[in-house]
Parts: structure tokens; sequence; C-alpha cells
């Protein structure tokens, strides 16, 4: 094909694909949000517990200042630190414990941690520097002004932002909001995507398959993933290999959710109903039809009704790395997340060479681990896209470019993470 | 203090540190699993859909081969490979289409993807390889056996272990399972953990505190840390600064719990009310208390009717560092995942000179991106540890060793990651 490609110009590539023109992932993505408009507005007030992993909506303002009154940050007594000056384990100082509000010259005042810092004191020594004798403390430690000291606001000042919108809310970021004393937040809401498989071949799980028929798994892998992107799902089961099937089962989806994913009917000729129904429905339909990647090549992207509708491959693989490509970037869009990129990646260092072919970005499943501090990618062989254990043995994958006929021995690359990456224990 | 440890030796490093002695975090966790057998064994049966990151509690083998019969990976025309023997761009073969269940010589029938692939046929020819003209195909395509069908078996063999117990279930391993027609799957049972927060100076989000008075977040952020891990959590509110108090809401969660995480009470002295209060509910009580690290020194491991109790420090950073060193390991046993280690780390280069002290292992805050392929560490100062902004500004945290004083600028080191790591376009 190399060599047609070469000898024969680009008609005949174009020929050789059965697609009238294969646009790159990047041009694909540009038409297709160049239609839509799906930044996310709502807004819906949840407990901060709730919050967790969703998207906050505004920024978070300080509203006092945190913490509110210098605080001990340890266990000891709230001294004057000038009167410490020169104190060390080969010569104490001693000071009077007292119970007043206010430390005086060469008085000390216990504190626990988190304590308000009794006026006139101006450093903690801790209980691990000093010795109680009765009613005195030999301290042998010289302190500094503000030691062993949380200022007022020195985490956060009033005013200022301690979150801002669109932040991804991990546990650490609710630990802080709720310390500044709020204890709801405002969160985007979660798109709603409607997903469909179609196909004649296609049994549900938990039914007895005649001998030619194969379990449908497409809705299971993609409505997990949406699950993992904090997106709702909804089922909209299986479609015959029927024009009219496909379209009321989607249309249905337009009314209830905020996009569409379907699999399968889609490739070229006779069995490419998916698009064929999408643009019976409405405008504009199909934006964008068989894109230059292996696999996942007959997806196709579409709007109707404002609405995005992407009509990945049945085969499993092609339906999870179109979803890596094609949905996962517009549902970080409509979740109203900052994060508008892929998944996480890692530079790692490939075992052995891989062959891919031109004209196409091909993404290659790797196994990733550490070793000696470094980052080592064995790839996967599958020969074709519907073997779904190629994905169970990859943890993630590399992009090889279009230009490209393959990946060197040695060579870094990025891989993309879908899977946990194992730590070993030189690494802790 | 480094001159005082190389100077008078061990003992006056103990003296300061207030501990009888100070253990190692390696240390302190040989001595805990030690004293435990917490090996997750229920097991319950869910839904493949509810399997979503529950740990596998059982090898799944695959019952049929998958495919389960020789199958088309495209649309086309099945046949026999040898007929389309010397075919090319410039050289096209004509078949004549068939209906027949058999496909004999030069003839080819029409297969969609899934497929099974006809008697006599063995290869498909892609509908892009050919042209149809009337009840004939001309193929331009020299194929070989098997070109272009998933063999019966290809993806995983009958007998063979499709996913291994305890695996971290995730999409692509509910699609292989599901392929393979399984609909149920058996899970361990999620751990149970009640959390306690203790100190006089704490509040309820919500209530309106007293001028001394501090927000209480350590149980807010510490459930949603278990949220995440997929461990449920037991609010057991907040106790007093009072050994009795303690005692009694720790007896309760031993009761209703698999373990325990308390937050507070626990220094050196008199403020020690939670190591004070296990030791009274029964044996073998505090195994270790004080260890070798900054932040999260105070921290006590104890065990107490065979359930683990892991007393954290009260202050919010020292809380979530002693989470991940402590109860992350714990909870993973405990959730019967394979994996017993910390989180991803990336290798990442520090872009500025880190200070650290001797004799403790140091857990550095830093902030993690991408630049030219190249993994970028900022480091996050911060004075305390109460400091919580410290962790919403940092993805990560480093592990300086006892015997360093600190990272030198430019050293590459492996950064935990306890947050996204933004995706720069360069590395897409």
């Amino acid at each position: 094909m190399y060599f047609a490609v070469l000898f024969m110009g680009a008609y005949f590539l174009v020929r050789l694909k059965g697609f009238q023109k294969l646009t790159s992932i990047e041009g694909a993505l540009h038409l297709f949000f160049d239609k839509l408009d799906v930044e996310q507005t709502r807004v819906v007030t949840v407990s901060l517990h709730e919050a967790l992993n969703r998207i906050l909506a505004e920024d978070m303002i300080a509203e006092e200042d945190l913490p509110r009154f210098d605080r001990s940050a340890v266990d000891g007594y709230a001294v004057k630190a000038e009167n410490t000056s020169g104190a060390s384990q080969f010569r104490q100082k001693t000071l009077q414990i007292t119970d007043k509000r206010i430390v005086n010259d060469n008085q000390a005042k216990q504190v626990w941690t988190g304590n308000c810092i009794p006026g006139g004191a101006d450093a903690v020594v801790m209980l691990e520097n000093i010795k109680r004798i009765g009613s005195k403390i030999e301290v042998w430690a010289t302190l500094t002004p503000g030691e062993n000291i949380s200022k007022k606001g020195e985490d956060i000042q009033k005013g200022k932002v301690a979150v801002k919108a669109k932040t991804h809310l991990k546990p650490h970021h609710l630990g802080l909001i709720a310390a500044l004393g709020i204890d709801k937040v405002r969160v985007f809401e979660k798109p709603k995507i409607a997903i469909l498989a179609t196909g004649n071949e296609l049994v549900e799980l938990g039914i007895k398959p005649l001998k030619n028929q194969i379990f449908e798994v497409n809705r299971l892998v993609l409505s997990t993933l949406c699950d993992e992107l904090g997106v709702e799902s909804l089922d909209l089961g299986i479609a015959k290999d029927d024009v009219n099937d496909i379209a009321g089962k989607i249309k249905f989806g337009l009314e209830k959710a905020d996009a569409i994913i379907t699999t399968g009917g889609t490739s070229v000729g006779a069995a490419d109903l998916v698009p064929e129904a999408v643009n019976k429905i409405g405008k504009p339909g199909v934006i964008v039809h068989g894109i230059a990647m292996r696999p996942a090549m007959p997806t196709a992207l579409a709007v109707v009704e404002g609405k995005p509708i992407i009509i990945l491959s049945g085969n499993p693989v092609s339906a999870m790395i179109g979803f890596e490509v094609f949905a996962r970037p517009l549902l970080q869009r409509m979740l109203g997340s900052k994060q508008k990129k892929l998944r996480s990646a890692v530079k790692a260092k490939i075992t052995r060479r891989v062959t891919t072919a031109l004209g196409r970005k091909t993404f290659v499943r790797f196994h990733v681990h550490q070793h000696n501090g470094e980052f080592i990618a064995e790839p996967i062989s599958a020969r074709g896209s519907s073997v779904i254990s190629s994905m169970t043995k990859a943890n993630g994958y590399a992009v090889v470019p279009e230009n490209r006929e393959g990946l060197e021995e040695g060579e870094c690359v990025s891989v993309f993470l879908f899977d946990d990456l194992e730590v070993t224990d030189e690494d802790v």
C-alpha cells in the first residue's frame, strides 16, 4: 500500500480506504467543536462530601483569614522569644508558668496544637524542648519570634481565592474549603450521555446466544468509562441494523440526554447505517466520517439539534480508542473541567520495534512498568481491533504519528495510562 | 540539631524528639502488619456495572473460546484466499457472489464485521478493496489465509484465565468479562473504616465557631480519601480531649467497623490521649508511637481485638501524609488489592533546592507539570503542617531519605501524584 501511495498519488490512497477522504484527528475535533456549544453552565449545590470528584463552578473565596487567629502549631508553652535567647542543651533558661491571659517577661503559658496564642507571647517552645519542674519550665532551645506559630492568614488570606473555579475537587481541596467554614459548594451538573449499540449479531448479556451471535459489551465499557469521568449515562439498548430502528432510538436519546454515543453500523457502503439514520433526523448531521487513525478509522462525528453524536465502530477496541480520542475531550468540556486533554502520560522506553502503517495515527497498546526509576513500555501485539484482551494486557497506549512507519526499540514515547501503574519497592 | 546528633550521639536525638524512640516508616509498617491478619476474604456477588473499581475475588476463566467462532473482522466478502492470488490494483480478479452456506472456488459471500465465516472461506476481502458489478465482485488485493478473520479463541482460549483474581476492575476488564458471557462477578467486600476526630478546639462545619475554635476538616478529608479507594467509612464524630470520651467512641467503632482512624490527641506528654485510650481498651494496644518522618511524626499504630487503629496527628497535612503512608497500604490490603504500594509516581526534575532535617524521612510537596516531554517539579513551600493550601497548590509529594539534608536543584526524584497531572498540547 505504501508503494501505491507513493506511485499513484493521493487518489488511490483515498480509494483504498473506501472513504471519500480521511480526516486527521485534530481536523475532526476542530470541525466538531466548531459546530458545538457544550460548555457546561448548569450548576447544582451539593454538600462537601458529595462534591468529591465534581467540578467546582465558581472560585471559592476565603471570607476570613485561615487561620482566623495566631495559633500554636505544636504542643508546648507560649513564650516571649527574647526570653529564650542563648538557651541550649548546655545552658537552660528557666521560665515561670502562668495561667493568665497575658504572658509577661520570663513567663510561659501551656498551649496545645491549634490553641490561640496568648497576648504577649510571640513563639511556642515544643514540649520536647522543655522540662517541667513544679511551676517552672526549663527551656533548652533558643526561639525566633513566630517560631511554632501559625500566623493568622498564613494559609489563606481573607479575600483570596482558595480554590479556583473548574477545579476537579479532590479530598485536599474539600479539606481547604471546609477549613474556611464553607459546608456547601456549587458544582457543575453532570452531563447525561445516552449510549446505543447497533448490530443484528448482538445479544444482551445473560441471554443464551445463538451460534453466530456475540455478546454486546460496548455499552458496559462506555457507560463505566462515563462513570469514571463523573458523567451520567443513559442506556438506549441495542438497535437492529435498520435505519428506522436506529433513528428512533437516537431521537429518544436526543430528548433525554445531552449527547449520544453509538457503536457499530459505521463503515463504508451498505453497513453505514448510523450516519444515514443521523442525517435523517436533523441538521447539520454528520460532520466528519472516516478518520486517519487506526484503530477506529470508521468513526463519525455528528451534531443534531445542537447536540453532539459520536458514532463509534462496533469493535470493542476501536470503540474504546474512539472514546478516548473523541468522547473524552467532549465530556470534559461538558463537565466544565479545565482539563481538556487526554489521560495522564508518562515517557517510557520501548522494549521492541513496533510497525505501523503510514498515513494514519496509530494507537499502540503498551504495558508500562517502572524499572530502575525508568518507565519501560512493552508493546502488546494484537492482530485485530476486536481483540479485547489487548486492552486488559495493556495499561496504556502511545500514538504513532501519520508520517512514521513505527517505533524503534529503545525509543522513548509518551504513554497515556488507562490503568494502574504498578509502583515497585525501589521507587517508594 | 545535626551537630547535636553527631556530637552527643543517639541519646540526645531521642531526647530532642520527646519520644522514647522514633521508628522508621518501614519498621513501623512491619511491626504493624506483623500483628494483623487483614487479608480480605469476604466476597460479594455484583453485576458487572457495579463491579467497576472493585477488586475481583477470583480468577475469571473463559468457559468458551473468545471469539466462539471464526468471525469476520471487517465488512466485506468471505473468499478462498488462494482465489485472490496475484490480484492487485492493476490486475483485478473476479469472483461470483453466493448466498449459500459454503463458499466454493471463485465464489464470495458477503459478511459484516462480527459475522461467522462461512464454510470453505479462509479470508475476508474488505469492501474497500472490491467493486461490486451485478452478481460479481472485482477484487484488487491479494489475501493471505486468515486475513481479516478473528480466529476462534484468538482473544482468549477456553480454560484460560481472562482476568486474574485481585485485579482492580476497570472498564476494559469488565468488557472482556462481558464478552465471555459472564454477567456477574465475585468481588471482595468493601472494608468499613470508622473515623474519629479528637480535640476540644474543634467545631463541626455549619456551626458558628467561637473565637478560638477551628473547623474540623480531617474526617471529611479522610472519608473522601476512603471513597476514592473504594472503602466505606463510618463517622464517629468529634471526641473531647478526654480519655473516656475517646475510648467510648473507639469501642463503638471497633464494634461497627473493620479498622479505625483517629486524628489529634497524639503527641508527647499530657496531650497523648488517644494512645492512652487505646491502651485502656484492649491488647496489644499501641505497637509503635513516634515515626522518623516529617510531617506526621507523632503518628501511632495500634491493634485492638485484631483490628487496626491508625492514630494520626490532628494537623491536616500530617493527617493526609499519615494516611498516605500508613492507611493506604493497610486499606489496599483490606480491599484485597494486589497493589500494596503507594500512589503512581513520575520521575521529575526539581526546579530549586529543598532543605530537610536529617534523621527523618521528609515528605515534600511538589507541583509537577510536563515541559518538553520532561516532568518538572516545583517545591511548594509551607512552614507548618497545618498549612492545608500547601496540599492544594501541590499535586504530588516526594520523599527525602533520613540520611539527606535536602534535594538539589535539577535533581530527579520520584513524585507520587495525588492530583491530576495536566497534559500539555505538545504531549498529545
